[in-house]
């Protein structure tokens, strides 16, 4: 036998969560998650999935039938839109203008069909003018895929305009809404958005792990015409539908994998939290408070990586003034204050902070914990 | 706006938990869960990856670099094995002696590649002869698939000559342990497997949604050597260990994706206490559970589906006795008594009921809760 390992138990410190996720969860939301775990197939545990996938379309502004928790973070969550929906030779036309839309079209590539990349400045919206040009170049296109909020620089692009754009060349769109959801406006029935997911982990303000998704009738209908299996045994839709059924409140479920139970507990909290509150007002809540950071941050001297315009409240990202320690000043900040802030990534790695203000995040407290920090830090 | 669903807290019952999994989760494990969320790039956090990656090896009793948590249930592990491992158009023999080993078969088939199946009735274990005739009659094989401990029968196989079996034809083995890790002995390195993957939802008490795997050097050597992409881009281990780092403790780690951290708590909380109460001493607990298990049952009349000699000890699987109502006794077992047994799967759909004995759940007061209830509620 091996030697057994000697280790304590893990006792993590209270940090103060304003990266880009996770962010700070919701107390209401840690407790559910400890409560007993029961079966994924007992009838009390059918009647919750069936709340929780009420108070997801309610969270998308959906009436789709097929919407549900992928059982694994938001990645996952990306990959189920694109190994259901789209089939090896099919093109594809992905916007990118940071991390998440390079990583749609890695997706794109690993299902064998082809990516038309449009591409924008990182710190930029996705570009409609851009956009309408490549549905007019390539009419053999299925899908566009962008991002709604780009986590890895803050710009919001605009979906609506957007999702018009692929209807107009009978597109359907698959959408990243893994930092929009909860935080700014989407109306995924009003806009049209065909295939969208998003994580637990940001303006849910609920443990990392989980990807709520929902698919149209008309992506319904793609998948059900696929010629091909999907090439994901666990992500394949068809089958995992068959758990989360289709909607008859209390219907027969049968077993496709060993559902995150405790995981999904604290979904159903903290999407519960968000219904109680209101979206519309969670989105103003995220409003206010980032016109809050954004004066103090600005009276620093620090400037914003993304024009005014198509600045995301909840994912704020500044450039690291001249001359000042990057990773000296994140340890500070975590070390000293218990306070987490988000590093740069991809092109903006060592360049700009991203500070988040996500669900619960999204306080004058820590609001007013991260402008003080910030400024002694920087004052040192 | 959609009108605002009005939920309430979900508060789960508490229940005995006796079925195929998930098993009754240690308190421990559950307050782990509950602890604040830290950021998944914090270096306390890297710190506790690296003691749940050196309990995870203890578990699976291996010295193997490439070891870790896939952040989703087991049936992503399996699919991380297989879409890592295996290319298109490489032959798999897979063997098929219950659900699992089909559900191998489709994720061989779902990568592009040939199963040859090796079949054994449901309820045997899988038959060295079969297989040894299989690699003979399939030189082109590179693999060899089995599932070691069958959770829809209860069938125990041969781990250690199987893959015996395999290293002889030069072939690498995939080894299902979802449900025998910490209950039947399992030695990774001793006997030779290649790729393994786990459950956490089964001895290891802890809650469902992680997949602890582990991939041998030779498995490390040919993901290296692939000729095409891994399909999937969130399974794709070549990126992930970038995030769970190649055994530097405290090295530098890239993100790949946000990790379900509170659930990674859990199951370091989990496996500490199978190393506290260490690998053997679980294994023969479970033995003994199941021997005061089985006597109850035989007296009660009811027969067992596997034969002795390959019985799992933590999951017993029993014909239902003619003229019982196979539903009516489940429900009542539940709504009477809060005890969940299992329902028969796949082919013993009805017929059989299977009733686990896994990690925490693997008690004294358990199976005597379980066999009174059981022989009360048979006597109406």
């Amino acid at each position: 036998m091996l030697p057994v390992p000697t280790i304590n138990p893990f006792t993590p410190p209270r940090r103060t969560l304003m990266g880009p996720g996770p962010s700070d969860v919701y107390p209401e939301v840690l407790a559910a998650q400890s409560k007993p775990t029961i079966g994924h197939l007992d009838p009390l545990f059918v009647g919750m999935m069936d709340e929780l996938k009420s108070l997801i379309q309610y969270a998308f502004q959906t009436k789709n039938e097929m919407t549900l928790a992928v059982s694994a973070p938001g990645s996952a969550g990306m990959e189920t839109c694109f190994v259901n929906l789209v089939e090896p030779g099919e093109t594809v036309i992905v916007c990118r203008n940071g991390v998440f839309g390079e990583r749609m079209r890695q997706n794109v590539e690993r299902v064998g069909a082809t990516a038309v990349v449009v591409d924008n400045d990182w710190g930029e919206p996705v570009c409609p003018q851009k956009v309408a040009q490549a549905l007019a170049d390539n009419p053999q296109a299925k899908f566009l895929a962008f991002v709604h909020a780009e986590t890895s620089t803050g710009a919001l692009s605009d979906a609506k305009t957007l999702c018009q754009l692929a209807r107009q060349h009978d597109c359907l769109t698959i959408v990243d809404a893994v930092t929009s959801l909860g935080g700014v406006e989407l109306r995924v029935d009003d806009w049209g958005i065909d295939a969208i997911y998003s994580g637990s982990q940001k303006c849910l303000s609920c443990v990392p792990g989980l990807s709520p998704v929902s698919f149209s009738p008309k992506a319904v209908e793609k998948l059900s015409q696929r010629a091909t299996p999907v090439q994901s045994w666990f992500l394949d839709q068809s089958l995992v539908m068959g758990y989360w059924g289709s909607g008859s409140v209390g219907g027969k479920r049968s077993y496709h994998h060993t559902a995150p139970v405790n995981a999904l507990y604290a979904l159903h909290e903290s999407l519960r939290l968000l219904a109680n509150e209101g979206l519309e007002q969670a989105w103003q809540r995220h409003q206010q408070m980032h016109q809050t950071l954004k004066t103090g941050l600005e009276k620093m001297g620090l400037t914003f990586v993304v024009d005014e315009a198509s600045r995301l409240p909840q994912l704020n990202a500044v450039y690291i003034p001249d001359g000042v320690d990057d990773g000296a000043v994140r340890t500070q900040l975590l070390e000293n204050y218990n306070l987490e802030i988000g590093a740069g990534l991809g092109a903006l790695a060592g360049k700009a902070w991203r500070i988040g203000l996500m669900g619960f995040g999204a306080r004058r407290e820590n609001v007013a914990l991260c402008l003080r920090a910030l400024e002694e830090v920087l004052a040192q």
